[in-house]
């Protein structure tokens, strides 16, 4: 059964401040916590039903997981998510290692992504497109955000991410290598042929890619419109990107 | 100012029932509004903080528009937003008419598609797309849903859409036409060569295209994977469909 002060200590993960404070964040629901705890995240406790537990008892075994059985009304409480009947994992989060792309490798630059939905949908993406590598603004949103995880569907076991000075990175890391920015005015993506490897970086929901980042870009590319629509969503635009992207180099 | 009984009406249209029964619906924040008054949709009442009301006096004197000037408050309790500090508006619905895709046209066909989020966000895609005609499964959500008309960012105003029994239309109107639906065993949307026009299918978040619909499908399209990511949001995927389509044939 869940302490009050276990309850409690999981509730402050709702928020940045305790989640840098304790080094740790909350995975939620039957699939995502499944997939967690066959990651290589360290799983400081899993707070399950008895049913989900019993149900995934090879996965919580492999890693000797503390576990707490809980009711569908304290996961509840303690969690952030509308209706969950499974369960919630308390999670390690890693060191922030500076992450660079590898000569042959696609990887993703976020400039200032406020929304936690997007961010969370960019990981999902990401994965999908085969992308590894996700260096994030220092404002871009918290990808331990439990909104985050939750859009991600299991993505953020698969995807990794720096959080640092974009700008600065640039201008040391990339040198020689593509920088590929979305902006309205750039070439068409149908057109434009990719090269085999770089960056793709995706900016502010409302503003774009800040003029710091900008400077760095080598090639401004631009999904063409058809109808009257003023823009797509960041994280549609990202998937069309990607998907032209691997549709010239896989 | 807004009488308790315009306050009561515009709530009961946050419900589907009520939306029938009046045959009206809501649009909510300053841009939507600007969009809908500038349409051919018929504006039964603009509700406006002073400020909104005279920055765009001259989209309502257009219309002949009844407004009433309201204060946030108001306009919070009234309607369904968070935050709305500008105006909403109380629009008439129409009437649910058919639609038939052109011999030259790209259009779109719902099958089932539950969460408004995603049916406002395919909205504003076809209109980035310049796909003009959408067709729903009856089970479809509600696209006077405010949430919906909100995620839709205005285009709304530009797509027209049908509800009603899509196996039965396909079976009567679509011999000879091209039907590609999105299933995650088809042809690689990479190399597929898209007709000049049809229908695009997208199927239910969880289970795809039911049976009823497949069977008219003359053409299964799939968007390869090269990551871990068991499926992509069916915004994302109709984005990224038509984005391909396009790419083949504008």
């Amino acid at each position: 059964m869940l302490s009050k002060n276990q309850i409690k200590y999981i509730q402050s993960l709702h928020q940045k401040k305790y989640r840098q404070q304790y080094g740790a964040f909350l995975v939620e629901g039957a699939k995502s916590v499944q997939e967690v705890l066959q990651s290589d995240f360290q799983v400081e406790l899993l707070v399950a039903t008895d049913a989900f537990y019993k149900e995934n008892i090879r996965l919580t075994d492999r890693q000797q997981t503390p576990v707490e059985i809980a009711s569908v009304a304290d996961l509840g409480r303690a969690g952030t998510l509308e209706s969950n009947n499974a369960a919630l994992a308390v999670v390690r989060t890693k060191e922030n290692q500076p992450l660079l792309a590898d000569p042959d490798e696609i990887a993703l630059i976020l400039d200032d992504i406020r929304d936690p939905g997007n961010l969370g949908t960019i990981l999902r993406i990401a994965d999908w497109y085969g992308v590894r590598k996700i260096l994030c603004s220092e404002t871009t949103a918290d990808v331990y955000n439990p909104k985050v995880i939750s859009a991600s569907k299991g993505s953020f076991t698969r995807v990794n991410w720096w959080y640092g000075d974009i700008a600065k990175f640039l201008g040391e890391s990339a040198a020689g290598l593509s920088v590929y920015g979305a902006f309205l005015n750039g070439t068409d993506v149908h057109t434009l042929p990719f090269g085999k490897a770089g960056y793709l970086v995706m900016g502010n929901e409302s503003n774009g890619i800040g003029p710091a980042v900008e400077r760095f870009v080598s090639q401004r590319v631009t999904i063409p419109s058809y109808g009257g629509a003023e823009s797509l969503n960041v994280g549609i635009a990202t998937a069309v990107l990607l998907d032209n992207w691997r549709r010239n180099v896989t």
